[in-house]
């Protein structure tokens, strides 16, 4: 069983417009709607691949039943360990314009979590990782949580002997780190923010001195850069790929996620979330990926070794 | 009693954004949720002028169900005799730009509405009609729903006795002017639309003729026009309110309806749809009225008679 750690959980709402115009009405000609948040994401993708995952975080309110209720019926093999929260759970819009194919996004703050809440979540957490062989920590903090939150997860995780991969930004990643996590994926603005530094390769070891076992960079269309205890790797897919970006870090981390419990060698991990992630820009629905693509790219993604810095 | 029709209820969300670029992420920095739809924010309207009123329609789905919960915890006064639909009530967006003030409207479409569904309907409403003083049919049609739906609900009021006002628009305000309800109140737009006359004057007569008792033209900022049995007027405010326009018609239906059941001369319905118009636009938030400001207004509130077309 794997373990998806989502604090700020959402419901994907999608709406399709013919044009969008500010401060004009539109009328919305089509309207879907998911689950999702990086953790719920990453679960998705995991039981696609044939593994068991429990999704965590909180859920509240008329749209944390909603996000429930599709986790239920519409997301098989994925278990439901939500907590529940007295706020609700935030909505994300995202308004495609059929004209040009452009999305602009809405995202609402989350509710905000109290220390009760906080700490009833922490409990189910640890009971939890009696049981699982990975645990990923996606996505920003909703308000109300401490700032160091995730460091304090993954001491929790490290304590009980559970590998755990931590996806998230700003503050929140900088105290991650200080609790050496074993593997952090930023992309490449992430990296930069944390290190000041845009140069990936440089940012990509700087970063890993800041505390986490292996740091996996994701560069968009160029791939993955890793650095981990056994060497430097950038893996690329063949050719450039075009579609939806949407979901394609979490698929990378879904990816990393599942190489790890199968303790593949770091190359074919990497082989692997970059495949995942190729075949979700190719993938017509946001946030899936397209299966025929995958298996493809799996035998065409290239991984080089790279020297490290001294 | 008072019964207020929205076939297309709704859970209207504002969010607040310090300025909406398309094509851009954006953080919500305020979220706002009313239950909405013309006939329920002519409904709450009536409930804080002391009127006891009913809202029935179509409520279902997640929306539905926050709809339902709105109406039970935060509209005092409205009994909800909604009726169940299997599809999800619609959500509409308004994004409102803190920089400029300007609203960007984003509306679903609403559920399709079955066969089975409309005519259970049409028992609830039947049935409701037995202890009604006058009952409203307000806003679109949502899918699913014949173009004459507001026609036949006309009759069947018209057969039990009961005034009907109707508010909607396009193809659905012209097949129900033909079954002769006691008062139509289009805007401008809606007016033209149907009579193909920009001239409010002639188009209101013109309008009449198609079969409606009273005609009542909404003309924004100069407030009424009016052609009905009893002769033919102009109702304006004191000066031009400057402020936030939404649920400004809708205020105007409340004042029109309250003035039916309260047998008041069309010269005091049309000073009180008046005043409590320009109420909501002074008020901040959307759809509320502002009461100091409505009681001010119905002393100053200037009703002139016009003679009417041979």
């Amino acid at each position: 069983m794997i373990l998806t750690v989502t604090l700020n959980t959402a419901l994907d709402i999608t709406y399709r417009v013919p044009s969008l115009r500010p401060h004009a009405g539109h009328r919305v000609s089509e309207v879907t709607e998911r689950p999702g948040g990086k953790g719920v994401n990453v679960a998705r993708v995991l039981a696609a691949l044939g593994h068991e995952v429990t999704v965590t975080g909180f859920a509240g309110g008329a749209t944390g039943r909603e996000v429930r209720d599709r986790l239920a019926s519409g997301a098989p093999g994925v278990v439901d360990a939500l907590v529940p929260v007295a706020g609700a759970t935030r909505r994300t819009i995202a308004v495609v314009d059929a004209r040009t194919g452009d999305t602009t996004q809405l995202n609402e703050p989350g509710p905000v979590v109290g220390p009760a809440e906080w700490s009833a979540f922490q409990n189910v957490y640890e009971e939890l990782l009696g049981s699982v062989s990975a645990v990923a920590l996606c996505g920003s903090l909703p308000p109300g949580l401490p700032v160091g939150a995730y460091a304090g997860l993954i001491r929790t995780a490290r304590a009980a002997g559970v590998p755990v991969l931590l996806d998230t930004s700003g503050e929140a990643l900088r105290r991650g780190m200080a609790a050496r996590p074993d593997i952090v994926k930023p992309n490449a603005d992430e990296l930069a923010e944390l290190t000041g530094s845009h140069d990936p390769l440089r940012a990509t070891q700087d970063a890993r001195r800041r505390g986490a076992r292996a740091v996996v960079a994701s560069l968009g269309a160029e791939g993955l850069l890793a650095h981990t205890s056994d060497g430097l790797w950038r893996a690329a897919p063949p050719s450039r790929v075009h579609g939806n970006p949407t979901g394609a870090g979490d698929s990378a981390v879904a990816g990393l996620l599942s190489g790890l419990v199968e303790d593949l060698p770091w190359p074919d991990r990497l082989t692997r979330a970059v495949a995942l992630s190729a075949a979700t820009v190719l993938s017509p629905a946001a946030g899936d990926f397209d299966r025929r693509g995958y298996e493809d790219l799996l035998t065409r993604v290239t991984v080089t070794a790279e020297a490290t810095a001294a």
